[in-house]
């Protein structure tokens, strides 16, 4: 018998793959080691479970261990793979108080991204917390309850009743920081308004979801300090100050007293475990791949955050750690090992948020040195329009960004935020993008159109519009 | 001084078209015949006038005659163009008690549609309408109103004071009847019954909104139904039978008592006009155009609901009398005309209708028949997916239907219908035709993805995936 399929990390990448190689070929093996006690969440849901709109943290499982099992997947939960032979084509694994080799035939790698927290000091003490993955996302939901009320259940398996109680214990907290105002700042800052807390949000640079572009960026910003958030922009924090526990974020102009702090500045891909082994990493750090997800080295693939894609647009590698990717990565990359090659598809950096009532998306090269970098000479031009006709109910100001490159004509990049069925509209433009549509080509795309839900000249219609005056 | 530009209809195309051209040329003459008092109106938006949701007829104009004034167009109302003569290049006209030939330099035609009433006897009598245009919409709501609390201002220039007061004074209607299941029938239906109204919909086949397609048909039926809609499907209208007021609904197997009956059976193109010129109609009975409006005669374009446009899925002329394309292409021959040749672009076929809480879109070619007229090899699957991830509040389950061509794989068509922004979904469909992408190219998009907004696999991508799988 061959030897198995062995996938290391077992959420969206690993899990897809695996169940997608045994739907295609149910008699062959496929194992699965998963370093941890939870496997295939959606980690997109945890800020709306702290906020208190999801209710239980199983409502984001998206696959048990137990329908795994029903699948033909042997997963194997608390096993940490620590080390990777590309030679001997085994994977070291420690687990269920052993250590042992084991063979793979074909090799996943989809060990996914972990928070990043330099190079903020005190990040030890307790009371600060990152928001990645369901402990995190139990912790911090324990930690805003009152200790009469414990708002997680302990009983369900795969919680760490440990954690959960030590925060269900302490008081909850009545003011706290954000550090950093990318996604997870702006969907967690909705969570802790939502239970009533002073709020402060601090961004170093001068805007919120920066890769949204300015204009998104200027429109989320007005709107959080609405919902009574308080940003502190341009304000690096240096250190969050206390004793064991957070009691202030120090930063460059002074301190706010806090009890509780978020640090979400970022990511960086879990490609740690490949540092000894031939596989080669892209300039991102994350796992470089071809099209197919694979290596450079035989039988080794890598998905999900841990890997780098192709870019739409630029047509080069891209580390983009959302979802779908690695959904999709994996999905591919479980087919091909499958033996029927199917591409893991590029990604064009589609983002979508929710920012209180407004709504954000965005997709392609938005960034105008970003857009140099990749041979683009960028042009902005950004216009304001009603979501649905004037005259209807419900018609919101929405704002679309569009970039395309002035020779070609070619859009690149864009950005849309409003209040009314305003995210969804991006998948236009991702579309538009995957196509290499021109500017021209765009503007007379037959859209939508209805009272309700679209004024005759669609928002993006506009915005083509006017770019193509500006690139005449 | 040369020939003016003739515009022939004041609405959307011709507008647009006479807009445009005192833009890029303003010291050149645009004159604007409209036959009618209303100009450039929206039409879409009559039903939620009747509704009630927009407040004055006027909030439906979206450019006055005064404003026309100020863009520097020479816009005559009430003045009917009623011959072209092509050799002689004038048109003649009969307005202001007069009857005169006008020339012209370039002339376009945008005459529009009217509602078509055969082959149902009895519209002569009193209460049976058609939606089409200001003056119905008036006259509608005025007749929903209580003699005592007139509805509709006749103080308004351009209202019809003699036909809305007529109305003005009719007991309001408990019982109506619309003749035909179309878009007109399902937001006519939605307006009725938010004044109460008990509401019969009579459809000759067995779908509603038969252009979307079965799925969509479905649901809204369904929907229908829950909001207190009477459907009568398959049933044949012959009369409205009554005195001089409609009274009843005889249909082929029985007769429903309305005091109330509208008929929304259909439009067909104004081009009568043209019918003793050599200007050429296509089979549709619409003006035969080419990628520029121009009609076979020199210096005539025709544009609007009165027009054909190539189709973007078959590359064939169709007749699709739709907001946006009227816009757009009386714009683009504006610029034409001005000197500066833009394409008008072509159509794809979408179109969105509300239902109640229902929102459903279509595009491209749907029909077996149809696809197989136009050399394809249909292929349609339907799904339904969330349209949030499954754990956040507001998901509503969202059913796909996509069509392809077997042997390509070339998506040729799709219908989406689901209560929480499914309409607008459509566009991304819209734009996948006009870029000729394969099922297996649209399965690859990187679409967006938030719990808020869309699960990891939008709905979209779940379809092509099990269109896809059919097609291998």
């Amino acid at each position: 018998m061959s030897d198995p399929f062995v996938v290391v990390g077992g959420d969206a990448a690993g899990l897809s793959a695996a169940s997608k190689y045994t739907r295609e070929n149910p008699d062959s093996d496929v194992v699965v080691f998963e370093k941890g006690r939870w496997v295939s969440y959606a980690h997109c849901g945890t800020p709306y479970y702290v906020k208190g709109e999801v209710e239980r943290l199983t409502d984001l499982l998206s696959l048990s261990p137990e329908e795994a099992a029903e699948r033909g997947i042997d997963l194997r939960r608390e096993h940490e793979v620590v080390a990777v032979d590309t030679d001997a084509e085994t994977v070291t694994v420690e687990g269920g108080g052993e250590r042992f080799e084991q063979p793979y035939g074909d090799l996943l790698v989809a060990t996914g991204a972990h928070a990043i927290t330099d190079p903020i000091d005190g990040y030890h003490r307790d009371m600060a917390f990152t928001m990645h993955g369901l402990d995190s996302a139990a912790a911090i939901r324990a930690a805003l309850a009152d200790p009469d009320e414990p708002a997680v259940d302990t009983s369900i398996e795969y919680v760490d009743a440990e954690l959960v109680d030590h925060y269900a214990a302490i008081a909850p907290p009545e003011r706290v920081a954000i550090v950093g105002g990318g996604y997870v700042g702006v969907e967690m800052a909705e969570a802790f308004r939502a239970h009533g807390l002073e709020t402060h949000v601090f961004q170093r640079g001068p805007h919120l979801l920066s890769p949204f572009g300015d204009s998104v960026c200027e429109r989320v910003a007005d709107h959080l300090r609405e919902q009574g958030v308080e940003l502190h922009l341009n304000c690096s924090v240096e250190e969050l100050a206390g004793g064991d526990r957070v009691e202030a974020v120090v930063h460059e102009n002074g301190r706010v007293d806090v009890d509780l702090a978020l640090v979400g500045i970022g990511v960086a891909p879990n490609s740690q475990l490949l540092a000894d082994t031939p596989v080669e990493l892209g300039e991102s750090g994350a796992v470089a791949v071809d099209e197919y997800g694979r290596t450079n080295v035989e039988n080794v693939y890598a998905a999900g955050d841990c890997a780098e894609d192709d870019h739409t647009v630029t047509g080069e590698p891209a580390w983009v750690p959302l979802g779908l990717t690695a959904n999709r990565a994996g999905r591919a990359i479980g087919q091909t090992v499958a033996g029927d090659p199917e591409p893991v598809g590029d990604v064009a950096g589609t983002a979508v948020v929710k920012a209180f009532e407004l709504e954000a998306g965005r997709v392609g090269i938005i960034d105008h040195d970003d857009a140099r970098a990749a041979g683009f000479d960028p042009v902005t031009k950004t216009i304001t329009a009603g979501s649905r006709s004037g005259y209807y109910p419900g018609n919101e100001p929405t704002t679309v960004s569009l970039t395309a490159d002035r020779e070609s004509g070619r859009v690149i990049g864009g950005s849309i935020v409003g209040k009314d069925r305003a995210a969804i509209r991006i998948d236009t433009l991702a579309t538009a993008l995957d196509s290499d549509l021109t500017v021209a080509e765009l503007e007379r795309l037959d859209l939508a159109y209805a009272p309700p839900f679209s004024p005759v000249w669609d928002p993006i219609l506009v915005a083509a519009k006017v770019l193509r005056g500006e690139l005449e």
